[in-house]
């Protein structure tokens, strides 16, 4: 029977390779509809049979870092279980505390406090490794945007991942930036065409915004919409005034619809949105200025989902950690709607995917 | 051979599981009296034959998560290595650090410091992991505690271990709580054997409180006594006035000395303990209040074990880490009766015997 | 072709075994001119063959740790990438961040901050570890060093490195201390070889002093000057006034010059010891008390490495992480004499050496 997988799982990685020969994916876009539902299909098979691929080590000799600016617990564990069980050794690095300060500008005359440079560190790290991944945050903390006018350009930072795209030779993989995770975003649209019993085409999807007490990056809700339009969905967009979110990613996402018969409708209103959804993913987010992100969200409560939201819905979504009985109360999250542990265990075999994809 | 040998361990292992068939070890007490000797039968295979075990990679395609929300050496290494020498992908969560902070209250609202709820966390884990293990301290730093009078069952708090219990679906070892430190528990058991030529049954264990700057949990003390207890010792705790050992747990623990023949007596007298003791095993611990420590455990240095304690002691045991010349003497550490650096060892292959217990 | 190159692996390990026996790894002359050689030949061998080499899991059941005192990038990744390739199990230890506080001292009373002696953390990642690896920097900042009259000896401090030698039963490599850093020099060697073309024998080797802002430890520019003399180069080492290397050090390392053929010339003109170089290696370094470094160094922007000074010279080299424009310019280091890429994917292949040599 191993032979028999195994040979199943080249079949499958060489339909990805048909469609998409890249070896970055950092909005998730790339692979294009066709690469995706091909990965998809890879997911598929490395979860129906996990300890049986496992035990054939497809991948040993390889190796991975995983370099982390910011923390994490899902992203990290799921990363470093795929490349793992797959027979890989993986590499966790935390910047800044275990390894040197990085400087990312060019041109800088480095006597200051950032001891070493992107140039050296991503063409470094894939010498050593058949894949990278990376992890960085946009500094939307109140207290790291200081005084002064508010540069609209901070919320969508993604210095760091597109300095180790354009100095990595190895694969690359985003492990969240500003505008994406797009490792959620596959995993969500396994846990969606699980839901939809193999696919959601066509289906009812709501991506609500919800409270949160910090201004949060859109990288997760944007690569929901990625997400949601590469499958084909009829998405509904819930937001308040006030947390719109980007312009640009979303008409570059919409771009994608004619191909896969997605539709984008956007709301104010949470309740028509949730209504006959097959899912309704919720998630915090900031929008423009974090320091008037607290005054904007302030008396915006009744956008928490609870069950009267859900009541015409099928199934709650988020990419967790959650806040709970802010996000959601716990009645959606405890109950029998929500599907938020399988849509994390997701995380694992879209990951799993990708590694077979570049490296069998 | 090898066959041969991994035949010996199915068998071993099977032994284990006519007694144990459950997916927590958390106090130590959960194998029984049966089981824990089953368990300690795969550790010494797994110790006579190291390097084969790993070279058999019996457990490849397997993985465990360890989120430690304290410091560790011994515990993480050994953990870790015995899990990479069977196979299995290791992955180290450092709490607070490199992940999200976490909330273990139910109905809380979210609203706070806290980003990830335990009931999300641990069965997200449970879906990369085929075993969990955590590590998680009471707060007993005087500065935690701050003013106000004393609640008791604060050195008693188990809130993490419990609540990761309660919530993953994965199998979960304890690697120190504030009442247990099983896995120290069950090597003790097989260095005390070790030292007993292959049982410790009816022998004499000291167990001896001895000076500590601060007021440590009893976690390993109360193990200790659940390995004498399993293993049918003759144990002798000696501690001075306001050092006593949890009284419940002690309980607990005397419940099993029937079946195993086992007797506990407890004295203020440490030379009484020590002498003709098959181990003296030193510990530190706090009790009570921990701001009073300080000055309960003012005049209290001759409990340090020297070379006069030890004289008609057989060995000397001590958990690790150990404050020199506070707790015991240079002289009796350096020394010939010393075999603290074998019990520290023994962590290893004990650890390794729950993994194929659960996984082969 | 697999069972070939197992046993060319083996025939080339052997060879190392006929020169060297020992188990410690600390400056990098151990090995002698005839194992580092050989050493060096196993290097090529992997990195020719990495893929397959890894797919043979020669080292499988094995496990080492390594221990960092201080950060690290490349040290860190190659060296577990380069265990977890041939099929070990790495733990990676950040001391003092996840582990306990740790003592060096003899005779301790250990009731202050310290939690853990060397004495029993050496031996006790000894049993479960097949080979250790420890980094720890001497304390140079000028805020560490305090007031009070310099002591010369605090540059020369080796205390971590040499207690973990005296008390660890495992072979051991030092990844980086106060006064070598021989997984570098052996890396660059190899790197030196690949420029001359097979050897670096006779030729001209320029070793620079370049600014910094810090009065980094000479561990490296002693380990280059090991490594040129091992290979017999023709080696030019220039250094402003007060930059001179560790004396003591430089006459070990001299001690060599007779049976490799090498030569050792010091001089104050960067220019003279550039021109005609195969390789230009820079590197800033402290000498005497840190707290004259900013003023001893103020003036000397001269001496960063320009396209002026690499006219004559085939090839630029640094450790890395290198300070950009302090240093050397972004004109060098981004151009076409730049070898400092392939000169930092060289750590892999001798470190993996190394663990062939000690565990095969």
């Amino acid at each position: 029977m191993n032979s028999s997988l195994e040979s199943r799982i080249h079949t499958a990685v060489a339909r990805v390779r048909e469609h998409w020969r890249g070896t970055r994916f950092l909005d998730g876009l790339e692979p294009g509809v066709e690469g995706t539902s091909a990965l998809l299909d890879v997911a598929r098979l490395y979860r129906a049979w996990r300890l049986d691929v496992g035990r054939l080590q497809l991948l040993k000799g390889r190796a991975m870092t995983g370099l982390f600016f910011d923390p994490s617990l899902r992203t990290h564990t799921s990363m470093e279980v795929a490349a793992g069980r797959l027979g890989m050794t993986f590499v966790y690095l935390q910047a800044g505390s275990s390894t040197w300060s990085m400087a990312f500008e060019d041109g800088l005359v480095m006597d200051g406090v950032a001891q070493e440079h992107v140039r050296e560190a991503a063409p470094v790290l894939s010498t050593y490794s058949d894949v990278l991944a990376v992890r960085a945050f946009p500094k939307l903390k109140v207290e790291d945007v200081g005084a002064g006018p508010w540069n609209p350009e901070r919320g969508r930072d993604e210095t760091v991942i597109r300095a180790f795209s354009q100095h990595a030779s190895a694969p690359l993989i985003n492990l969240e930036s500003a505008l994406a995770h797009p490792c959620q975003g596959l995993a969500d649209m396994l846990t969606l065409s699980d839901l939809g019993g193999g696919s959601f085409k066509g289906q009812k999807v709501c991506l609500t915004w919800a409270p949160h007490p910090k201004p949060l990056p859109q990288a997760v809700p944007l690569s929901v919409v990625r997400a949601a339009v590469l499958g084909g969905a009829d998405l509904h967009v819930a937001a308040p005034e006030g947390f719109d979110l980007d312009e640009e990613e979303m008409a570059r996402a919409a771009s994608f619809c004619e191909s896969t018969g997605a539709r984008i409708t956007t709301t104010r209103d949470p309740d028509a949105a949730a209504s006959g959804a097959l899912a309704v993913y919720a998630k915090g987010w900031g929008s423009g200025d974090p320091r008037e992100h607290a005054a904007r969200a302030a008396g915006l409560r009744r956008w928490t989902v609870d069950a009267a939201r859900m009541q015409n819905a099928t199934a709650f979504l988020h990419c967790l950690p959650v806040r709970r009985n802010v996000i959601v109360t716990d009645e959606v999250l405890d109950g029998p709607k929500s599907r938020v542990i399988p849509q994390a265990a997701n995380r694992e075999p879209v990951q799993a995917a990708l590694l077979l994809t570049w490296l069998l």
